[in-house]
C-alpha cells in the first residue's frame, strides 16, 4: 500500500498535478517503519479498511499546504485503489518466487525423467497394478503438469496484474480529464498493466489469479499424492531425502521415514479449492464497490498465495532429494507374476491363434495363475491342453518369456518422455497445447 | 463417447492398423439409438464406468473376426480415453453455445454503453450513494467483464481441449511404436489438440476449463446482482422486459414485476464456485488412473457447463430487453440533495479558500444539509457566515449550482466508455490486459 | 498444547503411572513464555508438526530419570493426540466467546422484535415490495435464526468436543491395559468428553464443529445482508449507530454513513463456506493417521473460528446500536400506492363479487394504477365502470381505505413475534423444532 | 409438491376454511400423471419457479367456484411454501433410505469388528507402517463413525425437517388470524415439525441437513479410502466381493479386481464438500424471499441427497462382501522385521537398562536392521556389544521374541472394540459423546 501511494505521488508529479519533489518526498516517508500497525488496525475497524488511517500517517509526515507534498498523497484515489493495487504488487512478488520454485521443481523432474527413462515399474490404475510404465514417464507426467502450471501463472503475471485507479466510483472525477493520464503513469511507475476500465467490481482477474494458483497447487498435490503412495512401507519405491538431519524421523519408531515434504505439500494444497471457491463467489460485487464481498477477498487471496508458495518450495526440495529404488520397482512388478502383461502375451498368441482364442486362453491361464499364486508363463505351459495348443501353434517358452518382460511392453514411453523434455526446454505450440 | 470410438476406428484405419472400411463401418453403427441406455447404466455399475458395455454394443453390431471392423473398435484405448475425450467434445460444443450467448450479451451491453453514455445515475459504493456515474459506464463495466470472460473461454477452447488416448497406463503399449501416430490422427479426426502426454491423471486442463466457466458465471453474477438492485421497488432504475407474456408477474401481487432473468442467472451462478472447488480438489489423482477423484469430475463438469450455459442464455435475453429509466436515475440521485457532489463543490471552493478551509466548510454544510433534509447548495448559502465567506471569495450561486450538476463531475467517464467500446470491437494488447 | 501435556502428566500421576508430583511439575513448566516460537517453527518443519520439539522443550525443563517428572511428559501420546486435544480446547474457549456474543445479539434482536412489533414496513420478495410485514417480525426472524445457531453451537460444545488420546496408532499400546483409564482421567482433567474411540482419522466431530460455526456465520450473513439493503440510500430504513467517533464516515463524502459492521460481518462470513468445504473434504483420512488431510485442518479451523467470532462480535455491536426509521419504512411502503395490498382489497371485494370477478377487477385497477402512477384506491373509484360495480356491491371508499391500510393486513405477525420471543426465553420442544 | 398442495387442502378443510370434501378432492387430482412435465418446465421459466403452473393444473382439474374444491388449492400459500415443504418431504424419504443403508453398513462393520478383533495388521500412520492394530479395531473405527453419522442424520430428520407455510411475506396475511392454526394442521398432515417461524430466508435447517449428509459422506469416504489402500496390489489385505458376475474385472487385465464399490463411493462423496459450501453460501438470503440464492439450493440439495444415498448404498454392499486376508495382513507386518515394535522392545529393556539406555540401544539396532534388511531381534543379538548388554541385564531371546509379537502390543485394542460394539448396540451418553 505504501508503494502504491508513493508511486501515485510520483505519477501525479509527472502529470503536473503535484508540486515538483512531491513524488520523492512521499516515497521517502512511505516506509513501513513509520506506521504503527496496531493503531492502523484499530483505525481500520472504524472505516472498514486501513487506507484512511494510512493516508493520515503519510500526510502527517509531510509538509502541509498547497505547495507541500501532502497534497499529492492519495489524490484522486479511493481506498480500494490502494488496496487492490497493493494486492497486485504482492501477487507479482509472490508469483516470482512461486514460479522460481516451480521451475526448480520442473528442472529436477526433467532430470528424473531422463535419468529413469527405462526404470520399469508397475503402472497403477485404480490403485491396482496395471501394465508397466517407467519412472521416467511418471516424472515426465509431473514435469508436463508443472510446466503447464507455470505457463498459467506466467500468463496471469504478464497480462492480468493491473493497476487499480478509479477514485470514489471509478470515474476519477476529482481529476477531471486528467485521470486516465495519471492512471497510465501510475501503471508505468509500478510496472503493472493498465486495464481497460477500473475494475473495482469486475473481479475476473482475481479469479484468474486464484485459479492459476489453485491449478499450480493441484499439480503439486498430484505429485505429492504419488510420492506418499510410492513411499508406503509396502511399496517403498521412492523415499524423501534428508533435507536436514532428523527430517521425517520418529523417535518412537526409528525405522520410520515419513515423507514430510509430500505431507506438507498435501497439507497446503488441500486448502486451495475452498479458497478458490470463496474468491469466485466473492466476485458477485454490487454496483461500484461491494459491501463485504471485496473484504472477503483480502485474507483469502493472501492465504492462497502463501499456501501455494509453501507447496512450491516443498516440491522443489522434495524432487531435489528424491531417492528412487529401481530394484524395488522391478520387484514389486514381479510380484504380479506376469499378469499385468497378459495383454502382451495375448497379442503374441493372437497372431497364431486368432484374437478371440488367444484372449480366452490367456484369460484362463491368468485365472489359474492368480488362484495358485504362480507365474503366468508357468500357468500357460503347466496346463497340458494349453501347452499343446502353444506347441501346435509353434509358440515357444522364449517367445512367452519375451512377452512377459515388462521392458518389452512400454509402447510409446520413450517417445512420450522425449516429448515432455522437448516441451520443457523448447515450449512450442507445435508440441504443446499450452497457452 | 460414440463419436470418439468412431473417430478412433477411422484413425486406426488411416494408420493402417484396421482393415479398410473399418472407420466407416464403426462410424455407421456408433449411434445413440442403437444403445439401450438403461442396460448401459446397469452394466456401468459392474465396472465403474459405461465404456466396456458400450464397446460390447459396438462390436456386437459389427462383423467379427480379424478381417472385420469389430477389430478396430476401442483398439489401444482404455475406458478413460473414451470418457475424457468425450468430455472434451461435449465441452467444445457447449463452449460454442456459451460464447455465442455471451457475445450477444456483450454486443447488447455495448449498445447500452453507447446509448446511455450520458445517462447520469448515482454511483453506489457499499450500497450508499457516492459520486455520480453514467449508466453507459455501468454497462461498459459489464461489457468489459463479459469480453474478458469470453477471451478466457476462447483460450481454453482453442488451446486446452485435447484428445485423450493413452491406453491402460498411458503408454499406448498395445500399439507398440505406432501409438503416437494414431493419437495424432485421432486428434485430427476430432479437431482437438494433441497433448504433450496423455493426461489421465494430469487434470490441470479440467481446472482451467472449469475456472473459465466459473469466471464467466461470476461475471454474469455481478451483472445480475446489479440488475436486481437497480430493479428494487425503491430504486426502479431498470426493469426486465417481457421476454414472454406473463413473465415476471405475480397473480397475488399484480404490480410486481420480478426480474426473473436476473434471479435465474443468480440461481445458476451461485452454484459455480462449489463445483469449481470440487473439480480442483479432484485433481489429486493417484498414479496412472484415479480411484474416485476422476469419477467425481463427471457430473460436476456437466453441471458447471449447463449452469454457465443457462446463465449466459438468460444474460443475453436480460440485456436484450432491459428497460432503463433515465428520469428515475436522475431523480434518485437528486434525493441525495447534492451531497455526493460535496467533493466537487469543495474543489471549486479550494481555489479561493485553500483546500483545508474548503473541505471544512463543505463538510459542515453537508452535515447541516443531511440533518435538516435540505440541499447542499442551500445549506451553504442559508448559513450567514458561510454565505459571507463565499461572497468574500467571489463565489456565486451559479458556480455552486454548476458544481452540483452531476454531469459536471463525471471525470473520465466518456473516455472510459470509449475505451471499453474500442476494446470490444478491436481487442488489442495496447488497450487491454486480456489474454 | 501445553495445557494438554500438563493435564496428561496429572492424569498419569493420578493413574499411578508417574511419580508423585509429576503433574504439578509439568504443569509448572508448561508455559508459553518458556517456548521459543521461532525455533519451534523451524523444528516443526523437520517432523511435519511442532509437538516433538515442544516435548523436548518440556522435558528439558524438568529433572530427568525414572524418578523425575520428565518421564511423565507425553507418555503414551502421539503428536496428533496433543494437537487434536489442543484444537478442542481452543474450540471450547472460542465457542464460549462466540455464544456470548451471539446471545447478546439475540437479546438485542428480541428487544427490537418487541419494540417494533407494529412498525410496518414493506415485505420484500425477490427485492420487490410485497405485502407488508413489521420490523418486529424481521427482527424476530433474525432472533430465531441466531437462537437456532446458538443451539447448534451448544450441542457441539457440550457433546462433541472430546479428548484425543490414542498413542501411535490409536491403541495406547505403550500403556498396556492402563490406557483407557488414563484417557478417562485426561478427559476429566480437561473437562472434555471421552470419545468411544480415539478419533485420529474419524473427523466427523470436526465437520460438526465446522458446520455449527459456518451455520452461525450464515445466520449473521443473512442479518448483515438485510441491514445493508435496508440501509441503502434509497431505502434508508435503518442505519448503524456510531460504535465509535468517525465510524462509517467518508472524508470525501461527508454525507455517507457506511454500514461498517454489516460490511465486516459479510467480509467474514463469506469466507466460511469455503473453509467448511475444506474441512469436510479433509475428512478423507488414511488408515491411522492422514498424510496431509489432517494438516490441512489446522489453519482452516483456526480461520473459521476467528472469522465466526469476529462476525458474532460485530453482530452484537450492530444490533446494539441499530437505528430504525419507522417513518421512512411507512413512507417507502406508501410509494407503492397500495399495490402490495391488492390481495387484501380483492379479498374484501370477493365477498360481494365472487373471487374471480374480484381478482380481475383489482388486477385491472392495479395495472392502471401502476401505469398512471396513481393510488390503487383512486384507480378503483376513478374508473366509472369499476366505481359502479363497487357501488352496486355496496362497497364504499372506507372499506377500500381500510383494506389499503398495511396494518390491517399483517395476518399472523403478532402471533409469530410472540412465538419467537417465547422460544427465545423458554426454549421448549413444543414451540421449536430446534435440537 | 403435489403432496404438499393436497395436504394443504386437507388442512384448510379441517380448519373450516374450505368446503367439506375439498381435501379429498384435491388429494385425488394431485397426481404426477396429470401433469405435463415439459409444459410445467416451460411455464416455470416465466415465473422463475414451477408452482404457479402447477396450481393452474390442479385448479383446472377441480370444480370451480366458491363451493368448489378449487378454492382450497394453494390457499394462503406462496410458491416457496410449496417448494420448501416438498424439499422437506423429499429429504425425509431420502433420509429414511440413507439411514437404512448406513445401518446395514454399520451392522456389517460391527460383525467385522467382532470377527477380526484379534486379526493383527500394521497400523499405518502417514502411510508408513507403525505399531500394530487389529482389523477389528479398523472396522470398529468405521462403525463408530457410521453410527455417529446416523445419529446426526436422525437428529436432523427428527427435529429439523419442518413445514414451510408463510404466504407471500411470511405473515400468512390472507388467512387473517387463522394462519397459524392451518400451519399446525398442515404440519400434522405431513408429519413434519412446526417451526417457530416460517423460514423463507432462515436457511439454517438446510445447512444442518446438508452438513449431516456431507458428514455421512465424509465418513464413507474415509472407509472407502481405507479399502482402496488396503486393496492395493502390493498390500492386498482386503478385496471387494463380487456383488455381481463380472464386477470389478478388466477384460484387458484378467488379474485385476478393481474395488469398484469403494471407487464409486469416493466418486460420490468427493462431490459433497462443494455442494455443502454452495448451500451454506446460499443462506445469505435477502429480506422475505431471496433473489437467486434460494433457487441455487434446489439442484444442489437434490445432488447432495442422491450422492450421499448412492454412497451409503455402495457402502452397505461393500462391507457386506468384503474379503479379509488375515494371513496377508500378518505377512505385510512381518516385512517390517519387527521395527514397528521397537517401542515395545525398548519398554522391555528399560526395566533393566533404564529408559534412555534402552531407547538408544534399540534405536541403534533398528538402524542396523533397516540398513541390512534383517530382523530387529537379530540386529540386537548379532551385535556382540548389544548381546553382552542384554545378557548382563538377564534379557533372553524369548523375552525379545515375545516383545516382537504384534499380538503382545495391542494395548487397549480389545477394550476399544468392546466400547464401539456396545455403543453400537446400546447407545448411551455414558459411553458416547454423540448427540
Amino acid at each position: 500500500m505504501l508503494d502504491t501511494e508513493a508511486a501515485l505521488a510520483r505519477a501525479l508529479e509527472r502529470a503536473g498535478l503535484a508540486v515538483p519533489g512531491s513524488g520523492a518526498a512521499v516515497t521517502a516517508v512511505a516506509r513501513a517503519e513509520f506506521v504503527d500497525m496496531g493503531e492502523l488496525g484499530r483505525q481500520a475497524a472504524l472505516t472498514g479498511n486501513p487506507v484512511p488511517a494510512l493516508v493520515r500517517v503519510l500526510t502527517g509526515l509531510l509538509p502541509p499546504g498547497p505547495a507541500g507534498a501532502a497534497d499529492a498523497v492519495h489524490r484522486g484515489a479511493t481506498s480500494q485503489d490502494i488496496i487492490d493495487t497493493a494486492a497486485m504488487l504482492v501477487s507479482r512478488r509472490a508469483l516470482g518466487a512461486i514460479i522460481a520454485d516451480l521451475s526448480r521443481a520442473a528442472d529436477r523432474a526433467a532430470e528424473l525423467a531422463a535419468e529413469h527413462a527405462r526404470t520399469v515399474l508397475a503402472g497403477r490404475t485404480l490403485l491396482q497394478q496395471a501394465v508397466p510404465v517407467t519412472f521416467g514417464l511418471v516424472a515426465a507426467g509431473w514435469l508436463t503438469a508443472i510446466d503447464d502450471a507455470i505457463a498459467g501463472l506466467r500468463r496471469v503475471n504478464d497480462r492480468r496484474l493491473a493497476v487499480q485507479y478509479g477514485g470514489a466510483a471509478g470515474t476519477l472525477a476529482s481529476l477531471g480529464a486528467a485521470g486516465p493520464g495519471v492512471a497510465a503513469l501510475l501503471a508505468e511507475e509500478l510496472g503493472l498493466a493498465l486495464p481497460v476500465l477500473p475494475w473495482h467490481t469486475d473481479r475476473l482477474r482475481i479469479i484468474e489469479l486464484a485459479a492459476a494458483l489453485a491449478g499450480a497447487s493441484a499439480v503439486l498435490g498430484k505429485l505429492a499424492r504419488d510420492v506418499t503412495l510410492l513411499a508406503q512401507t509396502e511399496v517403498a519405491e521412492v523415499s524423501e531425502g534428508d533435507g536436514a538431519p532428523g527430517r521425517g524421523g520418529s523417535s518412537a519408531m526409528p525405522h520410520k521415514h515419513n515423507p514430510v515434504a509430500a505431507i506438507c505439500i498435501l497439507g497446503c494444497v488441500k486448502r486451495a479449492p475452498g479458497l478458490l471457491a470463496t474468491l469466485t463467489a466473492a466476485a458477485e460485487q454490487e454496483h461500484q464497490r461491494a459491501a463485504g464481498a471485496w473484504h472477503a477477498e483480502w485474507g483469502t487471496l493472501s492465504d492462497l498465495i502463501s499456501l501455494t508458495g509453501s507447496a512450491a518450495n516443498w516440491a522443489a526440495e522434495l524432487l531435489g532429494g528424491l531417492h528412487v529404488d529401481a530394484a524395488r520397482m522391478r520387484a514389486n512388478l514381479e510380484q504380479s507374476a506376469g499378469l499385468p502383461l497378459a495383454e502382451n502375451v495375448a497379442a503374441v498368441l493372437s497372431q497364431a491363434l486368432g484374437r478371440l482364442a488367444a484372449h480366452d486362453l490367456v484369460a484362463d491361464a491368468s485365472r489359474r495363475a492368480a488362484a495358485h499364486g504362480i507365474d503366468l508363463g508357468h500357468a500357460l505351459f503347466d496346463d497340458p491342453a494349453t501347452a499343446a495348443s502353444l506347441a501346435e501353434a509353434g509358440i515357444g517358452r522364449d517367445q512367452i518369456s519375451a512377452a512377459l518382460d515388462p521392458a518389452s511392453y512400454l509402447g510409446a514411453t520413450p517417445d512420450l518422455i522425449r516429448r515432455a523434455l522437448t516441451a520443457h526446454t523448447h515450449p512450442t505450440p507445435a508440441l504443446s497445447d499450452r497457452a
